[in-house]
């Protein structure tokens, strides 16, 4: 994909945000998507690949939004951004920008790259395919209320030191903060909040507000995913007492 | 690596290609720059450390092939450029442009990079060593005819989703595309040919024509190294019926 | 954290050392610090985020010596720094040069990337925060001396191969290469001094000269860390007889 973009734009700046996206966890990626873009200058654009579709009928897209662009499938991948900005979603339909053979299993080199450095080479999107409307729509990153006081949600990230992301968004719960709750990841119960890591006792499995803003549960100097076995879509739920 | 590069080189555009081949597979490396470079514009310098025999009297290559530049260990790691190209072989002595200490256990940068970075400073190849024919020639990577319908190949790559690259080039076996065969991997036969991974139902596993255009074993939302038991080097037998 | 640092310094060349440092290895982090940054050119920012404290009172530093600049936490992780070179240690306390709002668990992005960004732009060292000298110094990274002949030490850093990098400089015992020894290795002895890996016999272990000066100790084709059941932090034992 690097040669492929170096090849079209030769001057582009090419940075890797991630390899390490647990496979075919597309909501993982859109977590992912959602929690790097705001961070990068206007004009960037982000190639995901997260394409367990790949070879099928599922539509190559070019996203338009926050003065940004985005492209990749249409399989969810791009949810949040949906949900959290205003956008444009076209469909990636000039063959003209794509490499000549496409293969059957990597989208990325033959489509994905191709397309964004020649925007990157100053294409207009408009060129590039039609705006569509019927583009797969966000879902399963809310959690549901199920009580008063209690709502089921669900991992939404494992990273690299076991935290657990969930998708419940603090400043959703203001409560967590001042009074007492449990949060029950998997089948354990977690019930302090701390405001940093290092707080925690040894092996204590904890929650923080974590740098996304998400409720995240975490085992000082420790990984909170292997000591309550839990991964990238395991249930959570929220109770405030 | 990357420090020694910009000491010289400072416009130097690097990109990282994999940081995960297999430790000490030479095998899979070759298959990674013969996959990989096809798609880099011409004057790419590639840097291969794949490299077990550091440290011995194995000489340090340039290799010249498809208007792109190959620097690594003469140990059979460049084998499918040579097969696939046009290619003149220099063995790295002018030492004016390594690293005036030179380690055991790390020529990748003292080196292999430092010989890169003057070459993208302008540095003619010429002057880096003479053309030599003895270096290290293609072997293994061929399937092997063990009757009118079966070959005996291996396995050239995993992948990070734990697909099975194996060494059966799809263009040389049409017939797989079109009558029944088995592809026995490890001990487990394959015998359905899929176009997209989504093809395959839940821990099916399946064959497919991979990226690079070999014959590649995949299991749709699973992982095929896995599944079968089988990593880079397992042999796997082609029988067309 | 790249995106934060292309969004005020677009030009900034941004390259990737390593993102596998073992978790909450702060004496880890500290050596690949020490064995990469002379390989920079002059005016290098180096971004260090192994920041287990991240979120407590720990302070944010920046480090000027070597005519480079190092950013991080005030955790030791820069003692091999201060150990090899005259530095001027600041605490970055201007708040102007981070992002505004700053996340309980991501310094890096928030507080480390902004200021390299800023220094890469020419902002000057001295208007982001005052030198200090009661910053965290050196521990743990020298052998003690147990008799007249023998030394403890540890593993400073275990790499992707399984390599284990003592603290035992090849420098500090020339002996090593000259006379019988015996390096015991969790509760392994290792006893043999090769110059190359490849002149160990399989699954064997023997010491090794590393690339940046210290007794390594590996296996041949296999993987020493594992095969001597040893991580970094294990202990080490150096006799000369």
């Amino acid at each position: 994909m690097k040669g492929v973009i170096l090849g079209i734009a030769p001057r582009t700046t090419i940075v890797d945000i991630t390899h390490q996206v647990t496979p075919f966890e597309i909501t993982e990626g859109a977590f992912v998507v959602a929690e790097t873009y705001r961070h990068f200058p206007k004009g960037t654009t982000h190639v995901v690949v997260v394409d367990p579709g790949v070879g099928t009928s599922r539509r190559p897209l070019l996203v338009q939004a926050a003065g940004q662009y985005f492209i990749g499938p249409d399989n969810g991948v791009f949810s949040l951004v949906y949900q959290q900005e205003k956008a444009k979603v076209r469909v990636l339909s000039n063959r003209k920008f794509f490499r000549k053979d496409i293969s059957q299993t990597f989208h990325g080199r033959d489509i994905f790259a191709p397309a964004a450095a020649h925007l990157a080479a100053g294409v207009r999107p408009s060129v590039m395919g039609p705006v569509v409307h019927d583009y797969r729509q966000p879902s399963g990153f809310e959690p549901i209320r199920t009580g008063k006081h209690q709502w089921n949600g669900a991992i939404l990230k494992t990273d690299r030191f076991g935290n657990l992301i969930t998708n419940l968004r603090a400043a959703d719960f203001p409560d967590v903060l001042q009074r007492p709750f449990s949060l029950v990841v998997g089948v354990t119960p977690v019930e302090r909040l701390v405001k940093a890591y290092a707080e925690a006792s040894p092996a204590e499995p904890v929650v923080i507000v974590g740098s996304s803003g998400y409720l995240e549960v975490s085992v000082n100097q420790g990984n909170a995913a292997k000591a309550l076995g839990c991964a990238t879509g395991s249930p959570v739920e929220l109770t405030l007492f």
